[in-house]
């Protein structure tokens, strides 16, 4: 099998200060990371854990490796994230782990892409599906940033199969779950109460959640969101299908923020995130909070341990 | 001042058993309260409070009253409605509260009305808002239930103000909070990211909150709906203005099912309800928990209670 080695990219805003903190805690994971990001960024913070400079994606052999990808044609937190999953694709990595970062400032120095998440689909040549796991529940969207207006007609029967696959296989696959059990939610209040709150669910999303049975996998649906919530919370749901953003995130931070990961599915790199943003007023304030990059961090770590083992046996 | 008496109706499928298991263990009520429903539904419940049967909307002297209004031209727990909602129009009563019915059901018997909400808006000739209250934090709805895909056109400032400053007024002349918090969430993903994922924040959210605050109230917004939802969990909001159904009662249901009460703000009268179904599938299991009717009685005895004080002091 390939390297075992960990790309952290800390990002920006309060994302250099929570990487070192939640790394700080894990002195055993530092032979196996590298951070990928702006020395003097990372160089900043107080407290953090000895710093190697190392001159590509290599670990250091005492301290916590740090390669600074330098003036490219690029904003260094896209140069640090592409060679991250260039890195992961080649072998020469086995996961990237992100910090946050800021769409708009990116944006503003000539970033194409409207996250990490497209970024990353681009230079994986793949369709990524944004899925969240490590607290009280799953969730994975079907939709994910556009207008809650566009959300109707962007629903398919092919996307959302192959998102509730996706997601399937990986709790399957990666997180060990033999049999996972997913709930579809419906788009409409009570999941359209047979009809009478829209039409969605019956043209578009039972098809879906029909294929999906028949291929075998455990879907109950279409259920209304807040069944599919409460079913996760009681522990009988694995993974919630949301059909849009905040169907999904925002009852999974209402009762997980800071335990929750952004898990990337449908690459073939394993990629797991914070789910927080940059929180530019706390940077130097000590009051960022790093348990999101921790999950980040340990979610990372049990898909390579999971591989590895396999992979060994 | 008038009547203190609180009118229950009892409802379909779990609505009889939780409604006497619930007030089985406040019997300092019963003097107070009087239940409206088919005697047989209610005379069926095992362990239930001495039920006294009364010939009007009036409580019992000894026991638990019990007012069946017959045969009507309407179903049952259709006219027990009707009757509690005129002696609250009329003064005879302080409060209803309701237990679950079930919409296709009393459709098919030829009920008119989506629901009680409908029902009674109706019946007081006012444009009910549905707001929920009692657990960890408050939810009120602009729009309820319509298709996802209507929601975004049945946007409107005058909506929203409508919303947000009836259930500023609820919380602060009804609940005592003398500032109520509130914060009204996007449409959109991020509250539509300044733009990028929508615009009905920038010409419609933005426009009633600034309408609002003209008016004196503490709002916030437009903010992302996970924002307004960590914000209330953190007990820096009161209210989360929701624009949507599933917006703002996933989460609450994610964090507060079984605490929280349905309340039908902006009527003439206090009407407190359960926060589930019929539950068909429970009834005489003994498995339906009546902790939501306990909390729908105990909102609306805190309601009455303090107008009581108010009008006595």
């Amino acid at each position: 099998m390939g390297s075992d080695l960990v790309v952290v990219t800390p990002g920006m805003g309060i994302g250099p200060e929570v990487s070192l903190r939640a790394l700080a805690r894990r002195r055993e994971l530092w032979p196996r990371v590298v951070l990928v990001g702006r020395a003097s960024a990372l160089a900043a913070v107080p407290d953090g854990p000895p710093l190697v400079e190392v001159r590509g994606l290599c670990a250091a052999p005492r301290g916590l490796a740090l390669f600074d990808p330098g003036d490219r044609a690029e904003p260094t937190e896209a140069a640090a994230v592409r060679a991250g999953a260039l890195a992961c694709l080649q072998g020469r990595a086995a996961a990237l782990v992100t910090g946050p970062i800021h769409k708009g400032r990116l944006a503003a120095r000539g970033f194409p892409f409207s996250g990490h998440t497209d970024f990353l689909g681009h230079l994986c040549g793949a369709a990524p599906v944004m899925a969240f796991a490590g607290g009280r529940f799953g969730v994975a969207l079907v939709t994910v940033h556009i207008p809650l207006a566009r959300v109707p007609q962007a629903l398919t029967v092919e996307g959302i199969v192959h998102v509730t696959r996706t997601a399937a296989r990986a709790w399957r696959d990666q997180l060990g779950r033999s049999h996972p059990r997913l709930a579809v939610c419906g788009l409409n209040p009570h999941a359209g109460e047979g009809g009478l709150l829209g039409g969605e669910e019956g043209a578009i999303i039972a098809p879906a959640c029909a294929t999906l049975r028949g291929e075998g996998w455990d879907v109950d649906g279409p259920v209304s969101a807040e069944t599919a919530v409460m079913q996760a919370m009681a522990g009988q749901v694995d993974v919630v299908i949301a059909m849009y953003h905040d169907q999904g995130l925002v009852p999974l931070k209402a009762v997980d923020f800071g335990r929750t990961v952004n898990w990337t599915l449908g690459l073939p790199i394993v990629r797991t995130s914070v789910d927080h943003g940059t929180a530019d007023d706390l940077v130097g304030t000590g009051r960022a909070d790093p348990s999101s990059m921790a999950a980040a961090l340990a979610l990372a770590e049990r898909i390579v341990a999971r591989r590895r083992a396999q992979a060994g046996s």
